[in-house]
């Protein structure tokens, strides 16, 4: 990547400043690890710029990801008590979601996952946060749980400056598309190819 | 990925406690974005278990990564003041660094690295942090600047329980093969190549 230089000027009308500040849409996707961990690293930057941060965890187990919830309720604690960085709100949206599907309860998840994203659409249009993390929000998407081309249409008309990061496997061709950056993570090699388990403080 | 179940249990003599309990050794490439976000997020996780975190950073520019160096000395002192988390250490080595190498300076450069190299192989040695981030390392390593070879077998024969992550594009073979894990991020489609450049929140 040249430093700083696009490699096109775009015919879009916007001014450099316009266009620098334009909200980004991001989409995180593939079979590799750091998916979710590069959005909440993103995340972190954003709150420390000012920017209120609020994270919806389409997922099943609340086991993972403790780590960076925990912290993030810190700081969100540093922005309560003291005023540092930013608001943090961080929603678990239900319980028995997303990739490890039970047998029987598909119609709960199913509509789980359409009440996560209706909440997150009436956010969109309140404009309430500035930085939203849809954490694995590709499976209710692949699953048909929540409509592909309603997800583009209110992410692509959102008011104001909000910006929106997707992650998970397997991410919607029409999400692809849509989005202003799409970065693929790949497994190239895992500890648990070689018989290893994850461990604390270091997959959650 | 089965949910928790390794592919196949090594044959290697380690009980389950004693592999899932291996420090890792990961390693972050590509051309994608995410490589560094990804391992500031692991370390994130890290901190909140009371791993203690050094970051070294071999990097020219100061501007990129401020906000994740702001957060972390949050962090730093949430432990020193509240005894939250765990101690963090992040160090930006050398001034002049990394990708865009400077003509006529390269020599400062290469033993810039070195020096940078050498005071992570002390802290190994002496196991002065649990988790490592060696943010952008594969350069000077892709320039011979630090020895790849000699890397490998530091990292390979480090004492106690201490976790590494390296990023940076084009990782030497020998450090792939050396890894546990190794992630690739691969961009599909960037801001930039549609005219957009950075912002504030966001990038840095």
């Amino acid at each position: 990547m040249p430093q700083g230089q696009p490699l096109q000027v775009p015919d879009d009308g916007l001014s450099t400043k316009a266009r620098r500040s334009a909200p980004l849409f991001a989409v995180h996707t593939g079979d590799g690890k750091g998916k979710s961990t590069a959005a909440f690293g993103m995340a972190l930057r954003a709150w420390n710029a000012g920017l209120s941060v609020g994270v919806f965890q389409f997922v099943k187990s609340a086991k993972w990801k403790v780590g960076e919830e925990a912290v993030f309720h810190r700081l969100a604690d540093l922005h309560d008590e003291h005023g540092i960085g930013a608001p943090v709100e961080w929603h678990k949206m239900g319980s028995g979601w997303s990739w490890s599907r039970k047998p029987g309860s598909e119609a709960d998840h199913a509509a789980a996952a359409a009440d996560g994203w209706a909440e997150v659409a009436r956010r969109l249009a309140a404009q309430q946060h500035d930085f939203y993390v849809l954490d694995e929000f590709t499976y209710p998407l692949g699953w048909g749980w929540v409509d592909v081309a309603e997800v583009v249409d209110v992410l692509t008309a959102r008011p104001g400056k909000q910006h929106v990061v997707i992650t998970g496997r397997r991410a919607p061709q029409a999400l692809i598309d849509a989005a202003d950056l799409v970065t693929e993570m790949t497994k190239i090699k895992h500890p648990m190819d070689a018989g290893r388990k994850g461990q604390k403080g270091i997959e959650w």
